[in-house]
């Protein structure tokens, strides 16, 4: 036996959840001698992947939703492992290769089962690991896959993206820049709209918290919006429809301004829906394993990595260093303290 | 020169529109021995179609809509006129053709342009010439092309139609039923609920005036809707949306809730749209002369007309007799008085 240090889930938080007590650092212990799960594989791993949704997922299992509750008093599920395979039984899986397991315990040795979702990376150069969790990951297929199967982008389309320095708001920007759209970010403090127009190369952008929201909209889409990218849903959105042009999309990606309230009344109603006929709006949602969405993984594939590759497109990480940590980057994360996407380090990459 | 009565646009109503002021009949004369326009023709006319769709165009024309705004001192613009042809100067319309001309002026003769959006109708056996400005006209163009376009209906599915009983609503209906579809209809009064299920075949009904809705749909949609198809929005719109299945959608025809409203800020607000992410819902809105609803003109001539003429599907109108009475009719519309399409004959067809 040797030591495994896990992040793990120990009771249901009601609120933030709560160092220590709902969340803590346990050894859980990893048997480094015995056979591989059959049919499956052990690996080491390197990487884990924070992400909004996790907390969705510290409930009550009774609230059914989309994704299964966590359990408590088991590791908090990631929503990707990246790690190398120790000892495998599983004829895909190569001893040493590299491998991202989906909805996978946040641990530093893994037995994986024959019925995980895995993935063998297949590294590519001037492609730093980390994109794999990121652009290459679940946020680089939510984005690439509904930015295009959804958005329908034309090169010369306006695009106004809500969160636009988060970890999937700076992917959908980046690839609308390279795919030559006008691309406008929300954001929440002047950091990040310095982020997105300098770093990223955003068209432009504006600080919701600074600006009136149909003044900032007439500035900066003075042709209207083609495409909307909303993962944020609230006054935004209802602002956002009267600027929307004759057969807009609206992406459906998320509504964080819905999630913290106690309940559906607290929610901010949208007045402006019927603009839906009027202006022949498109307004869909989806989830990132849905067929639509997964069928653009192989042209993610190429066209992300060669990107990076080239230096045209950033893979920005916020990478919290050690599994001891790893409470401290969880909230980080769902605090919107973390630019890019969140990530906890477990190990050095070997 | 013949007397030529016509339905006149006085004066732009301020809420009702007012009878002898705003709206008035009046003799505007017709040339009966001048020649067709160069490129037209003339007609002689048996009906028009009333449609909410013309309140709208009753307004100060420098507030800019989808559709243009009407001139006052004019006829009031009908969405088709059924009429037939007595001159021609157009190589496609023949004299003594039968012809619907879309977007046309409320009046006993016409001198109809070259410009002139016309239909030539095939009369079919079994099929009554009024249901050429109804279900085979744009009512059923909207319907048909919309709830197949947006709806993608599959036998077996669940829809919820709200104004079921009027123009539209009745139409999707009864394709539906003929689709094997399970049909439920929201109406407003229990002489409507008893024509949509018991003359029209509906699965079941609702009169959402004497019902909580929430209570309704659960009672009546046990699986869950799959289909919305939405004249109405408001608090029905809400609620629906949490009785969505996943990858359910919301066919936006119109808002009739918000029509009457003094500011948008008058309208209830959604507040359940968040749902569209977690459901995958798809809410889309549409107009009936965009490309994606009229691909669907051939399918729909053939089938509407087969079971119009097996007598399977009905086409229910309201007609109001004689062009003298069209401010009656016109209101009787607005007011929603009237079951069925509203139609005004203008005289015998002969």
């Amino acid at each position: 036996m040797v030591q495994n240090k896990a992040f793990i889930y120990k009771s249901i938080p009601v609120g933030w959840p709560v160092a220590g007590k709902d969340l803590t650092i346990e050894d859980i212990g990893f048997d480094d001698a015995a056979p591989p799960p059959k049919g499956g594989f052990t690996t080491k791993n390197f990487y884990a992947a924070f992400d909004p949704s996790q907390r969705g997922r510290m409930r009550d299992p009774s609230i059914s939703s989309y994704s299964a509750a966590m359990q408590t008093g088991k590791p908090v599920t990631s929503v990707h492992i990246l790690g190398r395979v120790l000892k495998s039984d599983r004829a895909d899986v190569k001893e040493g290769a590299l491998v991202l397991v989906w909805s996978w315990a946040t641990e530093s040795f893994s037995a994986v089962g024959p019925s995980a979702q895995v993935e063998v990376i297949e590294e590519r150069p001037g492609v730093p690991l980390t994109a794999y969790l990121g652009p290459l990951g679940m946020t680089g297929m939510t984005a690439y896959g509904s930015l295009h199967e959804i958005g329908e982008p034309k090169k010369g389309d306006t695009i106004l993206i809500s969160a636009a320095a988060g970890a999937v708001g700076q992917v959908v920007g980046q690839i609308a820049v390279r795919e030559g759209l006008h691309v406008i970010g929300s954001v929440g403090d002047d950091a990040k709209l310095d982020f997105i127009t300098k770093d990223l190369g955003f068209t432009s952008g504006f600080n919701y918290k600074k600006e009136d929201l149909n003044a900032a909209l007439t500035r900066l889409a003075p042709n209207g919006i083609d495409i909307f990218y909303d993962n944020v849903g609230g006054d935004l959105l209802d602002v956002a429809i009267t600027h929307m042009n004759t057969f807009g999309r609206i992406v459906a990606c998320g509504s964080i301004s819905t999630y913290n309230n106690k309940s559906t009344s607290d929610n901010y109603g949208i007045k402006n829906y019927g603009q839906v006929v009027r202006r022949r709006l498109k307004w869909q949602g989806f989830l990132v394993l849905d067929d639509n969405i997964t069928k653009w993984r192989k042209e993610r594939d190429e066209n992300i990595s060669k990107w990076i590759a080239d230096g045209s497109f950033k893979s920005v990480d916020h990478v919290t260093d050690g599994i001891d940590r790893a409470v401290e980057g969880f909230l980080g994360m769902l605090k919107g303290e973390n630019l890019g996407k969140s990530l906890l380090k477990i190990a050095e990459p070997e």
